[in-house]
């Protein structure tokens, strides 16, 4: 239940060829009956953002916020593939856009994979007619989309949240790479809310940066990340919040499912810190502490080593004061007033084996807080990305 | 030959007790023959600063750039201990002042170690009488000296460059949370220059900039970080120039033995930026390249991924046009303006096996370049990092 429980949806996904042995790698997420809706995205801040990245956002700007479909390819990033890779992306659209009779800037592209390989844009043009075929309205074709836009994802992710009158569903790629500012992740979003692009676009930059903006596996931002989502209107008007919250929760679901799946991680952990001089303060020191390698490799080996979390907090670049600061594990208070607070470091420890960890700290200055979703870091990591090929 | 090398020093290095089996713990490095001489240091930046990096930089301040020691602890940071780990820190000081027959604020002080643990001070201290007596001018005292601040290094650390009539000899330890601004790493620097207290602090920061501050491990910055240098002037005036290059080319050989033996290394790598907006944005890009997990993690598999350089390039937050970049492997050109350049992965690959590789970038912008040197990240970081007892 996913991109297809909120009205006005149909998906599929199928094999095109673009990855090996016929396995899933195209996905289509489509206005149902077909014809452009309300659409917003957010995409990857990194300059060297990819060929479907730049399609999409063009695409969006001339049509208003207005699109019919996203269709997502996987085994392919089409980044820093220059001007071949821009026609491709345009080429991808138009064919969508010609099977479901929309202009072609109200079609949204997706691409992850490897980055610098030519997109087989033959093979998709061709699959594309068959993709629209294969639409349906049912949870068996919101699956199949979900696992076409897998890569190193061991399994599908999708979410569906009901918010009275109106749903949001979605589904989510992601395993690797993935950074506050999103990294290489895709999500596409659909609700049956009847909302003005414009609004659209505010509730999902709100819901995006309190999800998916706030989880960190490796610092890495990749070429690639969007999130879109469409809006069909069948539910009629809606409270912005409620669609905000709603927005909130689906993105939210779905960054868990992320973390979880990370690249050879064993635990998630939330990242919380308190008291910081603002809130920016709060976000950077969070991130600082989530984002740490030595932190992380502590996490992996479930070793409560409190000085490491400190000495993160000290050079966040947030306002610090070294006597005010304290770090809890879970329930364990272990350091206050800068300095070790008595405790039973074996009951720490088998906290710390568990699969979800919070490590709370308090910078002891202000109101700012924030909170950070990371994993560990082990050799499950290193296995995954050591070789490409 | 080290520290004892320049004329006018003597150093020793003794067991105390802090370390358990009797291993070197306790390191000194004394003007010789006793007396205040020019000192200058820099410190970590980390707002989570130890106690032994606090009082060092008071002493500094209160004797106007004049000093006559420097003793150093291994196994224990003295770092989130509080007004005790202060007082620690300063009777440390003084016992080695008395000693010495200088005042307390002419003596400088490190601690390199876990964070969180209280120092034994009394073992310390009745073992500060025996560290002074142990003083010798040869190569084996500054060999016990570099032997006794090690922690997870495997071996001692020391250079020495001669400049005509001067010297510059050297000693440092580090072997991981390695960073530019100097993470936990010491390094204690000695010359028979004759130089002036406030000569020699700009000669030592611009030397610090150019090495410890260009190199990056795991990207995170310790609470001890320190680099003092003493000049006995036995050597008469130099010019100031010439000391900084002494100074720069004996902190890069340091900061380069630090790189080898980082936890879990396998392979070194210098990532040149070239062409960028400016100097601070081509710092800036390659320091985003060389902490990538990705890309580290890449350097250990030997696998020539050059998408997940460009990506980093991309997000570094400096300027960037995609269609500009260019990025070779050594020898290999594998991008360029901002496209795969047709090139043999198998020769690659070879290349990236190799012990010291080179990531070459060029951002085809401006006239900015920077060096920054890193290490892979493989599985032997994980198990050092994974558990600290």
């Amino acid at each position: 239940m996913s991109v297809t429980a909120p009205r006005g949806f149909a998906a599929s996904g199928i094999a095109c060829g673009i990855k090996d042995g016929g396995a899933l790698d195209l996905a289509l997420v489509a206005a149902d009956p077909a014809g452009p809706v309300a659409a917003a995205a957010t995409f990857t801040t990194n300059g060297a953002a990819a060929a479907p990245v730049r399609v999409s956002r063009e695409h969006l700007h001339q049509s208003g916020g207005r699109a019919g479909a996203v269709v997502v390819n996987s085994g392919c990033a089409n980044a820093a593939t220059g001007a071949p890779g821009m026609a491709a992306a345009r080429k991808s659209c138009g064919a969508v856009a010609s099977a479901l009779g929309l202009a072609a800037e109200q079609v949204l592209v997706c691409s992850t994979g490897l980055i610098g390989i030519e997109l087989p844009l033959e093979r998709l043009l061709g699959a594309v007619p068959g993709l629209a075929a294969a639409r349906g309205q049912g949870d068996e074709a919101a699956l199949l989309a979900a696992r076409a836009i897998m890569t190193t994802d061991t399994h599908p992710k999708q979410a569906l949240v009901r918010a009275g009158a109106f749903a949001v569903g979605g589904m989510a790629k992601g395993a690797g790479m993935l950074a506050p500012n999103m990294a290489t992740m895709l999500a596409v979003l659909t609700t049956d809310a009847a909302v003005a692009p414009g609004d659209l676009a505010v509730a999902l930059r709100r819901a995006v940066d309190r999800s998916f903006n706030s989880l960190t596996v490796d610092g890495c931002t990749s070429t690639n990340d969007t999130v879109a989502v469409l809006a069909s209107g069948a539910a009629g008007p809606v409270d912005l919040d409620g669609l905000t919250e709603a927005l909130t929760a689906t993105c939210a679901d779905l960054a868990f499912q992320l973390a979880e799946d990370a690249e050879g991680t064993t635990r998630v952990a939330r990242v919380h810190v308190a008291g910081a001089a603002s809130v920016e303060d709060a976000r950077r020191a969070a991130r600082r502490v989530a984002e740490s390698n030595l932190v992380k490799t502590s996490l992996y080996g479930a070793d409560p080593y409190w000085g490491r979390i400190v000495s993160e907090l000290g050079s966040a670049g947030a306002a610090f004061e070294m006597d005010r600061v304290s770090v809890a594990y879970g329930p364990t208070l272990v350091c206050a007033g800068g300095v070790e607070v008595p405790h039973d470091r074996g009951d720490v420890a088998a906290y710390l084996s568990g699969s979800e960890v919070e490590i709370i700290c308090d910078l002891g200055i202000g109101e700012g807080d924030a909170t950070i979703l990371t994993t560990d870091l082990g050799h499950g990591y290193i296995d995954e990305n050591m070789r490409t090929s």
